[in-house]
């Protein structure tokens, strides 16, 4: 209890911290070094590390609502934040007792922020064997967090076409992170290209996703998508909030309506009403979502497919609804706050651009052939780096 | 657990013994007086019924998916079934402690079906003090459930414009209910006409809301829409079995697809898909407002104008996402069902016009403004016979 | 222009004699043996006969907003009296000159309406080799018109896949025309089964379509495609007009509203302002489309698969847009003209149960991979029956 | 012909010169200079200008398809464009024989272009008569064009509440353009303030807009709304043609799809085909309206307001669909062209900050109230600054 008041208060002083700079940094770009610091120091990078290795072994619930709540005010930092705790988990995954034991321990001490060099759509970056270990050659894109981070998880293919998972220290030789993401939107996520040239990977370093794919290691790409749920939803209220308060403040009735108050105009409340209908059914969504990930989670390895299958369709459905929300929202909040909210100094327009941005990381529409194909032919989603 | 239990081995059979008939009954619509004997029949009728006067005393999240579940099959006897909840409520909510003694006992041992002659938009009833009682005059349309009830919720208005609401049995002299009923949709409803001719009221029969609308006693319509609300996701269910039953079984791929099967059908494959994630959306919502309904009903009396407008608004949000799931659904279902769906005898259409009449009740763009008013400008609809 | 004038006045005496019952039929359903008589007796059904024939020889834009106006009031008949037209087309698109003398002669002489039994996505009338002909046997369902009617075009597959098409009296012997539609909507298509037992066919009674689909050959498909565009835009404008007039005379301002005047309500004006929006749009696009299949047509042979393709999508863009204006304005209608145009005597569903029914021709939504697939790649449609 | 060819080839030369750097004058904002010395350079500012005065006299067609070309390329030029048109219209519809002489052929002869200050719903700039003119002070917002114009037409309120309509050479006495708009996007309409501070206005500068809103004067808002509505079709066109080509080179299938090529992918084709279907709709209607415009524009001061309202409600719904083709095409194109175009250096974020810039104007939603209004009560909308 006494915990939870304490981790929404730190959470409050974050965000409203990031609040302050997250328009002017949304302009610039580039590494937010400042904010990962402040993340950092806020002793929320330890929330999803079980307490037996010093974190706070908080639950997912509580975790993705305060990506939810980051993202209210600044998505970029609420990815870096997510994927910190993606990466953790991902030792529970993926990882050995001993692995676990190593490496969540020095997250804690050592206070490491995780990023990841582990795009599944890019397969560019090879792996051969080399004495007991691994050699790894080319380039990941879209590498969330990277840049700023001490330690990364990365994933190589052998020519056989198998895939290996690997944690590896950002200042490794020849890895080479590049801090060259500039998109329209999400743009301090440092998102940007890993090189790797010739880097060399220890056995101890390889993480083992167990048999072919087990339901249990592939939670993770269903804790990754809740994340993107939970962040697509900040982005919405974050719009909304944003909307409410300049209509609020500056809108003026339009001249040929008939309202004194622009509050009052018949049109822009039925949007502020599409507004909620919308940021509630995602919201409920994600929380029905959030407790079937704590739920899979709690089953550890002796998961189902049939219990992994349930949760990714919970998790696939609160996605399509803030997907949709914070695109919509971010794109209508002009609509209502009127004319003057199109001065770019305000950056209203980031809510889309982030929106916009993060939404293509997989296609809705495939999303809805999932969830097709489960209505109509009780098929859960195949287990994939997207489900 | 094991009341719980055979309240839904009930209620399976309830909806079996409905589902069997439920095309045919459409079609001719009128009085559906076999399948009111079944309800009465299978003591689902005193639910809402507190259990010191015999009733089972079930919470409303259970009663809203006992509507919602009878919806799926069949939307007329729904409305029956949830209006005589929500007619035993009203004791509680305009009734003396006297009056819910002897009422809701009667209910029980007589095993009344209660109706109501209500509407309150249509004003046209009127009440002069009579003696130390009242006489009624007038007409009362869309009377949902009169036809075959024993015993009326009816509302009048005096020349001062105030209103009385009373209770009545439906021999009562002068009381003349017509069985004219004739909509697209929602054929069994009994909801006709109700004429007064100087039907006399005895004080002992008049509910007093108390002090010019408590919250408390206008909670009453909040129940009343979240039972619609609940009513629309069961027919939005209801149209996305039907989908999904006949895509199964008829469905031929398109000519000009590339497919093998109709269910791999990718566009078939998004429009389920889309279904889905509108019957998930009205239902978490959906849920989420019975939970609001069912803790503004503990608070009895001492219920909040605030505590009443939370509910409001989250019953508000829940119906109005339902009502276009059942609409959309209720629509689209031939798409995905093809050509041989269109079959008159199937009744498929049902769906649709059921959806389509009963989501007339009170418009949609106006539970929106409602909403945008609270998202917006932090005000709580009015207390009306519609929020 | 005397002609052209006495053609709208013809239209407009069987518009409204078809008006005065298209309800109440549409109840009954079955073969609209008086209706067809009507236009038989109008002179209507020559239209598109040429004039050395001795019909009207009008152009395409002509008939086909003849068809929309029909559409109107009663889409049914303007399904029977579309394809009419597309029935005598055939002849100019697969007969012979002796063949378009014989038949066309005989069209204006004997008062022919024709029908058919050519349903292309059915395959189950086989041809065989027979003396000089052929003999047919199988069951062709969906055969719009073939009750009632003087004359078929009718296909049969023979046993290499080759479709022949070819003229039929319906008092051949062998041929069954069954009077078994019985469909949600368009209940007046006499759109039933026509069965063949041992049907033979003489060698001049045989169409043909040229060498292996000629561009010439398919553009009866975009005509086709063009005469449901045009029906489906005429659905729309006459759920409109019905809409318009209920609200006008009943519709009551909603009792939360702040206005007198249901008409005033800014709600339903945005509804009727998305109505005409959806209308004129239908309408200037089919009005495009009508003049390339006009262009089209006056190619004659000499048409080029580039000059059928640019018609085809001109068509098929109209087609989408009449479609979904027809479903939203058919199912919407309801919503501006309030509760009491619910009343199923009216029959003011009957406009989404056209729509719905009629729209499921052929599915939209490979409409639009068909024009993503030409305005993305540069590709036509495929020359199809649907195209 | 010869001249049109020739018009058309400008056209092209323009446009491409503007293509080439309109991503990063986007970005810079500011003052077009070099842009406008373009436009001048070309001749294409006189096309509205009377042959008798020199200029081109062109149709509205013509100069609103030039509009349309301009805008796929760069709206803000396009803007800017359209707008020198319009004052120079303005002359028609305000001036006298004798303005119209004088300033129309200095127009050509000093190859003048045109801005304005003429906000109608910012009424702060006050106009006292003095002497035998007026003097006018305050700040009048959102001065298209403003910036690096010859001349203005400016308006001013009166005590009185009237408003009068000046034209005014911007070297004059007290007259400031500010270059201070920065919105995000449209970011070299040089929109910004225009500040007042005892500027002497002339009587013979003053034009007379005729007697209390004549038809004829109010079609000047018609024509600037039909301007409008072809920039928006032109940024829809614009969005169509970036996501076609960024589809086409470097969208790669998604990994979970079962197509070897992106431009196979079936929701890829969908989401083409809803663009070209919105994109044709608005085409249609644009030159559906662009017709009636001419049409009113040739009635002259003979206008009657019966012939302006249908060219008001035909021009209404063509900037209704073209707003929302704009602002749809503009979002969507990142789904179908895929997150290699999020890049920021395309600047494909444009299209859709144009469209949200642009289509604020005057809300879409009191454009579908006037549309209804004439739908369903056979209003024409008021003649407005905006109808």
């Amino acid at each position: 209890m006494d915990h939870k008041h304490s981790l929404e208060e730190q959470l409050e002083l974050v965000c409203a911290s990031l609040a302050s700079t997250a328009v002017e940094r949304d302009r610039q770009g580039g590494h937010a070094a400042a904010e990962r610091a402040l993340l950092r120091d806020s002793g929320l990078l330890t929330l999803a590390v079980p307490t037996q290795f010093g974190g706070q072994g908080a639950d997912w619930p509580t975790i993705l609502r305060a990506v939810r709540r980051i993202a209210v005010v600044d998505s970029s930092l609420a990815h870096l934040f997510a994927f910190q705790h993606l990466q953790v988990a991902s030792l529970s995954f993926y990882g050995s007792a001993a692995q676990q034991q190593g490496w969540l321990t020095r997250t804690v001490r050592e206070r490491w922020f995780w990023g990841n060099a582990n795009n599944p759509a890019d397969r560019r970056v090879t792996a051969e064997e080399f004495d007991e270990g691994w050699v790894l050659n080319g380039v990941k894109s879209f590498c969330s967090g990277a840049v700023g981070a001490d330690v990364l998880l990365v994933s190589a293919h052998l020519a056989c076409g198998r895939q290996i998972v690997a944690v590896l220290s950002t200042d490794r030789e020849g890895l080479q992170i590049q801090g060259d993401w500039n998109a329209i939107g999400q743009r301090q996520t440092d998102s940007g290209n890993v090189v790797f040239e010739d880097v060399l990977i220890q056995p101890e370093e390889v993480l083992d996703p167990g048999p072919d794919g087990s339901a249990w290691a592939s939670l993770r790409s269903t804790l990754s998508q809740a994340m993107l749920a939970n962040l697509y939803l900040g982005l919405a209220e974050g719009a909304h909030q944003a909307a409410r308060e300049h209509t609020r403040l500056w809108r003026r009735p339009w001249v040929l309506s008939n309202v004194e108050q622009a509050t009052q105009d018949p049109y822009v409340l039925e949007k502020f009403g599409e507004f909620w209908v919308q940021l509630r059914a995602a919201e409920a969504l994600a929380d029905v979502a959030a407790q079937k990930i704590e739920a899979a989670w709690q089953r550890g390895p002796a998961l189902t497919a049939e219990e992994r299958g349930a949760a990714s369709i919970a998790v696939a459905t609160a996605k399509v609804v803030a997907a949709r929300a914070a695109l919509d929202i971010g794109s209508r909040l002009f609509e209502v706050a009127g004319t003057s909210s199109l001065q770019a100094p305000l950056g209203h327009d980031r809510f889309w651009r982030n929106a916009r941005t993060h939404t293509l990381h997989d296609p809705i529409e495939y999303k809805l052939r999932d969830l097709g194909n489960w209505a109509l032919n009780d098929l859960y989603p195949a287990q994939t780096a997207y489900t």
